[in-house]
């Protein structure tokens, strides 16, 4: 059983946070510089972007992690430290100024960067606030660095739950940031889970890499896999369980509240999506193979189609079969079944491929709602899959018509 | 040699052509319902969306040319005819009220829908305007066809080119429709191309077949393959020349007028994509493989945030990296240049996978036009690749907010 609580990534024993403006951005009131702590060392595992474009502090991070453990988590944004000559220097700085000021190793840094890419990052802000940011670290700073990662986000990602493994309450919490270039594949944008749980570097990665498949994987912004999508878990360990080593009731147990934070974290950072209105959640029903859901959920989501006629809440469903026409799954489009969803009631758009009759005036009302289920059943297995997007607005093309200015 | 003409899918000797407005659309000013026909059997090759939701009319042209040969080819616009439960009797409807209006056999058409998805159409209007549309039926008669397969278009479509096979002058001329739900899997949207040029089925199919990997399955609007997809030739023989029946000089000299129509009709498609102000054109070089080259420029046209940045003419190239490592394509980022050329021209922001020095202002300066060429160098090999997109912009959301209604 697991409980919602608050605290985010301090919810957990040991841990503390902090976020300040360091000078990145011009804004002075917005936080650039986002730093998470352990009091002692803990398992550390994470996933990164498929993109061949690699952000350096991915790079850098990997090397880190690479025996399990780190210590910290520092993340700047304003500014994603990619394709860049020194990319690889400046990250390595982050890490020593971070561990310097910390007093611990700088190689149990975990770094990120989030931002524009392609414009050096210079270590001077960084290295000039960093004894500001390690004396402002508290067990209530997470909100302040959910905040200094955020970039055209408009609502701080931050989460956490108590859950109980081997009879000892643990506690697991996260923050994330969004909001374009979101079409995560093997990782996402950035978010940073922490908890007191045991668990060994190898289960902990287990965890995780399972858990991306059917969380991160399956959001969708707009289509552009990140060059810096991150998502790293530290687990100090300090709840006192016996440290999980194997797959078994424990493990479920942490894998359940893992879930919890991330798909909390997902649907946050979809309908958070750039320009977004409304948060858009395709709930599959009915797939032949876990792939086949997967793809078909992932593909409707991502329909720049679908988004417009969401923002519009226009019950288009022929561009949502167009959809799944197109995603590769091999379905049979005569079975599918559609139906929309809001908390203004449900409706049936789509019976075995073709269009029925409904009221156009009911599915207005249901999708004027800010949380639209689009509803599909594939009528050919019992494979289920969840899959978050955004609609598609003049704002999503404002912001990003003029990013960098 | 081949050259310029005017006249459309009529520059071809014995084809004639019509657009009427038949009833399909509520608006009365705007044609509904194309009629092409050939004098003579001609042969017929068609291509068309890998969709698996396929519309009626697809099924039936397929049957209907599976022996090679068509003689008119008829499309309306304002209801796609799919997803309905009698589609494909409505499509061979269709097919029998215009054969009988042309004293043909009706298994020798090409028909062809676009418009919603999923909304039962109706043979009267078709029924009862189609001895009209017949009537109508002239060799200046192009542009009417042209105009009256539009759906969100802005810009009629279409061209035509001479050219001389066997010492005998041919003509081969087309029109084409966008311009939503554009990223052509095998084929695209709807264009309809006819020749007087001899040339045998089986090549006619080679043909296009293979002109379609570098023309129209290198156009993305938005990423959605429509169902409908259909591009259709009709080649009729009557300039004189000794048929094509097999590769060779003449055959070259047929794909060489061919790829000028479709080429050019892809231009006008991107160019004209839902809310577009400006055509993009990846010119890619330097590629290891034709495949590697295709993938690359089609992801970069295809980036939702590249084409944002080109709407805001927002020299943002680490977007470009970003769609060139996600491509899926085998590339080594830190060889790749990248540079943006309009007709006020030429700027290079990216050496090596980093950035460069360059002017902001020439920068915004070349890319406040309306054609812009995106230069992706991978230096890793002598393929190239083009491929066709346009910016992301508000009308873009505007016109899919709201298409229904």
């Amino acid at each position: 059983m697991i409980t919602k609580i608050n605290g985010g990534v301090c919810a957990a024993k040991g841990f503390t946070a902090g976020g300040i403006h360091c000078g990145i951005r011009k804004n002075r009131t917005k936080r650039d510089l986002a730093l998470i702590a352990s009091e002692v060392e803990a398992a550390a595992a994470g996933v990164y972007t498929q993109n061949l474009v690699k952000g350096a502090p991915i790079l850098v991070t990997k090397e880190n992690i690479a025996n399990g453990y780190a210590r910290a988590i520092v993340c700047n944004s304003g500014n994603a430290n990619t394709c860049n000559a020194n990319g690889i220097e400046i990250a390595k700085q982050m890490c020593t100024v971070t561990a310097s000021a910390l007093g611990i190793d700088p190689t149990d840094i975990i770094v990120g960067s989030t931002g524009v890419i392609g414009q050096p990052l210079s270590i001077e802000p960084i290295e000039a606030h960093m004894a500001e940011l390690a004396a402002s670290l508290t067990a209530d700073g997470s909100a302040y660095a959910a905040e200094a990662i955020m970039t055209t986000d408009t609502k701080m990602k931050e989460v956490a739950y108590s859950f109980t493994v081997g009879g000892k309450e643990c506690h697991i919490g996260g923050i994330g940031k969004g909001s374009g270039m979101i079409h995560p594949n093997m990782a996402t944008m950035l978010v940073f889970v922490t908890t007191d749980c045991a668990i060994s570097p190898a289960m902990l990665q287990k965890a995780l890499s399972e858990d991306v498949k059917t969380s991160f994987n399956m959001v969708s912004i707009d289509g552009d896999t990140s060059t810096n999508d991150t998502v790293a878990v530290l687990a100090n360990g300090m709840a006192g369980n016996a440290e999980i080593t194997a797959e078994g009731a424990d493990f479920d147990a942490f894998c359940e509240a893992l879930g919890a934070v991330t798909r909390e974290i997902c649907r946050m950072i979809a309908g958070d999506g750039e320009g977004a209105t409304k948060l858009l959640t395709c709930k599959l029903d009915g797939g032949k193979t876990d792939e086949i859901a997967r793809t078909v959920a992932k593909s409707v989501i991502c329909s720049s189609l679908t988004k417009a006629a969401m923002f519009g809440a226009d019950a288009n469903w022929g561009r949502i079969l167009c959809a799944i026409g197109y995603s590769g799954a091999d379905v049979d489009v005569t079975k599918i079944d559609v139906s929309f969803a809001s908390k203004a009631g449900e409706i049936l758009v789509c019976k075995n491929g073709a269009g029925v009759d409904f009221s156009e005036e009911k599915a207005k009302e249901i999708l004027t709602e800010s949380e639209i289920d689009i509803l599909v059943s594939l009528n050919d297995g019992d494979k289920t899959a969840v899959a978050w997007g955004c609609d598609l607005t003049y704002d999503y093309v404002k912001i990003n018509g003029d990013y960098r200015t």
